[in-house]
């Protein structure tokens, strides 16, 4: 082989080389650094929550957060986000209400999108009831009021996610709104490679006309679940924390306080309760967390960082 | 004078005998006797108010309460109703949303009534506001989706009355629709002399068609101002209550915990704040409020006793 052929050779592998940069690196860090996004999803819900998860940012454990528009205390977010210096706030898509006696309707205006609400007015309390009445157009049109209601508060709106994953387990087509508001808006939508290998890659139709390639896919989505909580919160983020691979990840909270408030708004629910966010406000206000984030060199990350990739 | 014609004298003055009867002498009571609804108003706007509110009624010294329904905790006063053997919960009929942090917007739906509404749906924090903005007809469809609301959340509608005065001092047509929704719903209306007064008997055109002498008046309307609170809310009242006339009145409180969720929701207000509603709630759940209502012999009723009249 010529000199010539054999640049010309390499010069082929350019764009399969660039194409399997790890997302780490194309944010500029080493192929095995361990990125995390610490994430406080529900601040808006209340105000518990909404102090809980603004002290953990406060206190530098907790990188990013995402509200829910539609409920009560969202004004109260787009204040405390002024007592932070660079706020990492996006959109926790909320089409739910799934607590007893503490409601909310739609922003878009619950005779806009009848699909979304119950006789009362307010969300259902799950996703199945959600796709079984909403429309795509509904969802779209929702999802829309509140990313703009978002900003008409003042929020810089840094990324999108799901409140309880409807918009993943919902219809087929809410995920395609997903991805579409996304890059419309210009942001990253939370993503992981078992979401983007599960329901976008095998449906290549749904994502017709979008450019779904330019969204950056985080690697895992962390969350505790009702065996972690019952073998105890400490021991699961210690050992997700301790066992964490090179990569993108998300670690889901859900920080409040276990006060009379979160305990009414949570009421009759056994899991994502006052005393289970208590635990997570516990755990990531402490040394111990943060000597375990040094010791195992993770670096935290915030949505931001990565949306400037778009 | 002849006895025939006598008699007919006599008959001519039935009806203004009847008329002349007073509110408590029409409830089955002596004309001398002290009748007041200690009401406790707002549930709905908070978890704190409605706990208080429901532990006095509960306790005994509070007899009847008006709910909130556009905010976020309605859906829990249906709940604390159960736990009442009879409760007597009215509509506190909603146009503002007075609070820095905390929002809601209308039970019609938010671009059903845009004249109820800021830029981000919630509604304006002041009567004025709403004057500027909201149309008789915006208003009628507001107060009847709330009085739906309520019914469909299984509440008993026992009465009418309006947050912040905006249905006295907004335009004088939200006057007309706060008597034809009480007349058309069989239900009383708070309206005192004053307010009867001041803004019906002075108007007559503009409640044409409508039975207004069919609505049972009170006397007065009693409620603690800043003056009150600075003088201190023992003494205010303890004076109302032993300077008490006969007749029928209604005591407005504000029932609330001084708590962490209710100073967020009263933030920057240095009145009707969550001290203020802990000082209501501590008097009329104190033995000496007790002992007092006894000493001056004054009887407590409800809403519902006055609406069998209509």
């Amino acid at each position: 082989m010529k000199i010539s052929h054999f640049i010309c050779f390499l010069l082929l592998f350019i764009p399969i080389i660039n194409f399997a940069q790890s997302l780490q690196e194309k944010l500029g860090y080493a192929a095995e650094d361990k990125l995390l996004i610490i994430h406080g999803d529900d601040v808006g819900v209340s105000h518990s929550q909404n102090l809980a998860t603004f002290q953990a940012i406060q206190n530098g454990l907790v990188s990013s957060t995402s509200m829910m528009v539609p409920a009560a205390w969202s004004k109260e977010v787009a204040e405390l986000a002024k007592s932070i210096k660079t706020p990492d706030i996006g959109i926790h898509i909320t089409l739910t209400n799934e607590w007893l006696h503490y409601n909310w309707g739609p922003e878009a205006g619950k005779t806009d999108v009848p699909g979304l609400v119950n006789p009362l007015g307010h969300m259902f309390p799950s996703c199945a009831e959600v796709a079984q009445n909403a429309s795509p157009e509904q969802v779209e049109k929702e999802v829309r009021a509140q990313i703009e209601s978002a900003k008409s508060m003042g929020i810089d709106v840094t990324h999108l996610d799901s409140h309880m994953g409807c918009m993943f387990y919902g219809r087929p087509e809410y995920m395609r709104i997903y991805v579409k508001l996304a890059l419309e808006y210009n942001i990253p939508a939370m993503i992981n490679q078992e979401i983007y290998k599960g329901l976008i890659e095998p449906n290549p139709a749904l994502f017709e006309g979008l450019e779904v390639q330019k969204l950056p896919i985080i690697d895992q989505i962390i969350m505790a679940d009702e065996k972690a909580y019952a073998n105890g919160m400490e021991e699961f983020y210690t050992d997700a924390l301790k066992n964490l691979p090179a990569g993108v990840h998300v670690l889901l909270l859900h920080l409040a306080f276990d006060d009379a408030e979160m305990n009414a708004v949570t009421s009759g629910h056994d899991s994502f309760h006052a005393p289970w966010r208590q635990k997570d406000y516990d755990f990531f206000t402490s040394e111990q967390a943060k000597k375990l984030l040094e010791e195992q060199n993770i670096k935290l990350i915030t949505w931001k960082e990565i949306g400037k990739l778009l």
